[in-house]
């Protein structure tokens, strides 16, 4: 267990250490030594244990343009152990098990406060490539060179500094290569079933695809008690691995034929799902996923994160007659600091399955295998161990 | 009261009565005598009291291609007593007080038994100018021609045949003049707000067009224990009005100067409201709704109908990260038959104002004075009474 090691602390002083630095746009991470400043105020500094890789770090490692910035420390899905604390840091404390989570949980804010939002208004959740309170790094390196934070974590390194509004405290019974999954993704997607649509038992559910995140919404579905769900996606292979989550059938949207995808839907479905979810990425599909949503009482729910200009468009009358609901999902509407430890449980009751989300595990220094392996569709989840397997 | 009134019964017999038909686009109604058929199985003849005037009678009148359609008897809102049954109605018996409701409400069927919808699946409400089983018409003239119900109502008539999902029975305690508001736009607004948003208490609530709907929406939103009412209109007027149903600020959208009025909306509510509600009907405008409702929790409502082809654009990532929700309200979300009798009684128990919603009364054969008040904005709701005053 992770809670029973001894970890080195240097309370207070730099820690030199390995990071995988983005030097510049789509190419390979350096693996250097960079030095980590002490956590200040309200801070904490993490030994990252292991650390997984999301779709989320090769968009931004992939784009030219802000949010895009480098040198940079990408990384944003862990397991950590903390290894030092800033000055008012009540919380936490020195050998605690913690997943950073890159949305802000101040506990303290009217919305943090509220049971219907996860959307801190202290410290809104923006793309800053720095630390929230000071908009500084605490990253530098013997070239003198400041390096950038991403997401507010940088796990892609052996220690790294977050705001304590960006850690969660966990029970360490879980394994590093399970927590690190409930840091973003899988939790994204089993809360957009749990918390934001709310699925009911007996309901039929669309996921419109079937990445790490379409399949942890399954996971979620299938844990409130849906009775279908059906997958939509344009790799046929989806479905064998989809089952394992609980998709109980498929559509291949490029096999449609003339009809649209929620054409066919409607068809399959009787006059739609009760619940659909866009986890790809793109407008267009959102309005098929709306499209293909039950009149009276059918939400969609978007998770999929398209460019920062797309439009959706719906009709605005059918919006009105069709009475059915459309929102979106960050962090799929779960409070990091009460939400994730539930998560957690459920994992350790046997509730929730993470384990095979887990498809590759590698060592630090083949980091650039990992990304290989989730550009080429052929990973879920790739865990990154900073110490040797 | 009305249901001491004793009412001429021909069952089973055409009637010759008044009806107000709508023979040319846009042009006044004619008072002409017509034939009235016995009710056909699942259907009622109702002897209508009294009748207001809806904007959707003045919309469907001007409109030159289908759902227009002429000669036509308009006429949606009203308040009847069952003159007589046809075959296999047990529900309503003769002199039962009735208002007659365009959404169907089957109570048998997927959705009338859910508690999450309104949306009949038997008889699904369309524009259809026939009724319901056999899409066929109850009135015809001595000159031969059959005349077009509208909305399955036709309440422009001293007797109308109506299908049993389409009637309501209530309390004959409440006034004729006030029941027929429930029959359609106070229930619609009041029902956007209690059903649709449920407006919580203390909760800041904008409402973008202040008409009878979006003052009922104001009504609706007060009951729920609203703090903040804000109205949005182009009338200055609206906010006198406005305030005898609860709107407590009030913002001219012509006034905005540069800033969008949702921009003014975000800055009088420090982040914007909790609850936005169009009762205007311009897909533009829902946007500006979107715009100004809450992140994190806040609930945008579509109730004004828009051109069937106008589209509602909104930023696909603005949907994701704000988690906001945009949903539509068909009658206000309410069920005609178990809902609508719950605000006659708060109608009874005084704590529904439905007196300040009529702002006018004039007997049946002035009744295009009611269309020229409601055209030129002078009046919320004009009460027509088949009788005479």
């Amino acid at each position: 267990m992770a809670s029973t090691k001894q970890y080195f602390s240097a309370a207070g002083k730099p820690i030199r250490c390995k990071a995988a630095v983005a030097r510049k746009v789509g190419e390979p991470l350096v693996i250097e030594e960079v030095i980590v400043a002490p956590p200040k105020a309200h801070e904490v500094r993490l030994k990252i244990i292991c650390t997984s890789l999301c779709y989320t770090d090769i968009i931004v490692w992939r784009m030219k343009e802000f949010p895009g910035c480098f040198p940079r420390i990408l990384g944003h899905e862990a397991f950590g152990v903390v290894e030092s604390v800033g000055e008012d840091v009540d919380e936490l404390k020195e050998g605690d098990s913690v997943v950073p989570i890159f949305l802000p949980d101040c506990m303290d804010c009217v919305d943090c406060k509220s049971k219907k939002s996860n959307l801190c208004s202290k410290f809104p959740f923006q793309a800053s490539p720095l630390l929230h309170r000071d908009d500084t790094s605490r990253f530098t390196n013997d070239e003198g060179e400041t390096l950038h934070h991403f997401l507010y974590i940088s796990s892609f390194s052996e220690y790294t500094v977050v705001d304590v509004v960006n850690v969660t405290k966990i029970d360490p019974e879980i394994p590093p290569n399970r927590a690190c999954l409930l840091s973003c993704g899988v939790s994204t997607g089993v809360g957009a079933a749990w918390k934001t649509a709310q699925v009911e038992p007996g309901s039929t559910v669309v996921i419109f695809g079937l990445g790490s995140i379409g399949l942890a919404v399954a996971e979620g579905a299938r844990q409130c008690g849906a009775t279908r769900i059906i997958g939509v996606d344009i790799d046929c292979n989806k479905f064998e691995i989809g089952k394992q989550f609980g998709i109980t059938e498929f559509v291949n949207s490029k096999s449609c034929g003339d009809k649209p995808v929620s054409q066919v839907i409607i068809e399959m479905t009787n006059g739609g799902a009760d619940y659909c979810f866009e986890c790809v990425g793109l407008a267009a599909l959102v309005q098929e996923a709306f499209a293909c949503c039950r009149k009276g009482w059918g939400k969609t729910v978007v998770l999929g994160v398209d460019k920062p200009d797309a439009q959706l468009n719906l009709n605005s009358f059918e919006v009105l007659q069709s009475q059915k609901t459309l929102t979106g999902a960050l962090f799929g509407g779960l409070k990091p600091k009460s939400d994730v430890p539930i998560l957690v449980k459920r994992y350790l009751d046997k509730e929730l399955q993470l384990d095979k989300f887990v498809t590759h595990e590698v060592n630090f220094e083949d980091i650039n295998k990992a990304f290989d392996l989730l550009i080429q569709g052929k990973s879920l989840r790739c865990v990154i161990w900073m110490d040797k397997l």
